[in-house]
């Protein structure tokens, strides 16, 4: 069965809206996907942990999954989170996620036990891919191990691209080490193992080694100047382009990014609700919202087109 | 509404049996939870990281508790594990445990998000207890930083205990770090807060600082001699009796923990099925069986009862 072509450039792990009783909020998660697709996100990396993902149960996430493909939201454009600490929760999102149609899955290893070995981390993506059983499944890997607290390692993922060619389709590095990025690419890229920076600052140097884009936290806020980085990458403005995005994610990471990145879409949305965080995440507190908008606002930052 | 009363002595975190399809196995859960019962514990921690709790879906824990309560085991010797990373699963969870009469529940604090501020942490347990909405509720603690790397501090405590006196029943101290345990005792027992040690080598000085017994790995297969401390801690053979399960637990604490109790029922039962561990987690290698295995024969250890 002949394969679509794999989803690249910049990819929001989008912000997932509560009420104030902590629920879903599916029309706001529309809305703003929407707004994502059309100011410079290629893709959409829903249910990551900028997404609080796992502070939300698997069938939450399924019924926001279904309204986005209901609202319009294609497929094609969607990379869903679907790794879980129970195998059995992986299996079921994941399998929602290829008959949704999704471009791929962005997959967690197994997060509760610490220290388990890679053997152990083969066998549950292993289980996970022979129970989808899907030959449109794309997996890409997550590294994330400041909050994970459980690593992709190099031999893992020889392990699975040896295995699962077809399906074993790329990584993103949230390590915020460069130098594992680096050696990710060079070690498996030209396999057509597919890498993403976890953060746009590292999106120059992802894509002059071979790298495919970047799924990125502040994607949610900045997606036009991070796609401009992305399909100028080549040119003499690279560095100067690379250079602004920086600057604004690092005015945006002073803060606790997931409270802040949901404080920007409030203010210069004017919809104060999407400040609710679900706990044990809290939101920003006045004295942090108002640095926030204030250096943002210093440094030119707009939302075009985000407030109804 | 009169409350039962609570829960002492020694409980087990049972631990879960696969079958080779990792699929649970509830006769066999069933069986070992009665033995457990007959042969010293006073109460089934099931569900806890002991019972690869988190490996498995809410569905699936669901499922083996009602396996449990038609099999005859009554709810009032149960504490289920019922915190998950999602606030959603936690609430449904512990609403199924009281629902179905079990003496409490041990709550593991959402563990995904790590540095998370107590403020937090006291919202995710508030909003649970709030949803729950049943003055049967009994909740207990699960503090076990190696692994759920998010901590229960004193004050977390504190807070929660001053706000729901009635339902804020305890805590189980895993930090394997006694003076931590005895800060527990010592800011709240009076308060009616029962502590429970992690592990059976704290039993006797938990019980002599006003603990109420402990919930521990190895009581799924040492549950008779660690009862055994736990009845007689006044008595002057409690030195002697403890020393003897600490040299137990020691000799089973030298192997990956879930694996070697899997490895022991499996070995004094017969029955090789029980040394399949869910992914991430792995089952001894033959050699770390064989001296598992030999260091127990040479120490006496019997489980009496447990072959069919």
């Amino acid at each position: 069965m002949a394969k679509a072509k794999r989803i690249e450039g910049v990819l929001s792990p989008v912000v997932t809206p509560f009420r104030k009783d902590y629920s879903p909020d599916a029309e706001r998660f529309v809305r703003h996907c929407r707004w994502l697709l059309k100011n410079g996100c290629s893709g959409l990396a829903i249910f990551g942990t900028n997404s609080e993902a796992n502070s939300m149960s698997v069938s939450e996430k399924r019924r926001l999954l279904e309204a986005l493909i209901a609202g319009g939201v294609p497929g094609s454009a969607l990379m869903p989170g679907t790794g879980h600490s129970a195998l059995a929760d992986s299996i079921e999102m994941t399998k929602a996620a290829v008959e949704a149609g999704c471009a791929g899955v962005l997959m967690l290893p197994p997060f509760y036990y610490k220290g388990v070995p890679d053997e152990g981390l083969y066998r549950n993506f292993a289980e996970v891919i022979e129970r989808v059983g899907d030959e449109r499944l794309q997996l890409y890997l997550y590294h994330i191990p400041p909050v994970a607290q459980v690593p992709i390692t190099l031999n893992l993922i020889e392990k699975l691209l040896s295995k699962y060619p077809g399906i074993v389709a790329g990584v993103k590095d949230s390590s915020g080490d460069w130098s594992n990025t680096k050696a990710m690419l060079d070690n498996f890229a030209k396999q057509g193992f597919d890498v993403f920076a976890g953060s746009e600052v590292f999106l120059l140097d992802n894509m002059r080694n071979g790298g495919k884009g970047c799924i990125t936290a502040t994607g949610n806020v900045n997606p036009g100047p991070i796609d401009n980085v992305y399909r100028n990458w080549r040119s003499a403005e690279a560095d100067r382009l690379q250079a602004g995005i920086t600057t604004t994610r690092k005015i945006v990471q002073k803060q606790p990014m997931i409270a802040a990145l949901k404080a920007i879409i409030a203010h210069f949305g004017n919809d104060p609700q999407w400040k609710t965080l679900r706990p044990p995440l809290m939101e920003l507190t006045a004295a942090q919202e108002e640095e926030l908008i204030r250096d943002l606002k210093g440094n030119g930052f707009t939302m075009p087109g985000l407030a109804a």
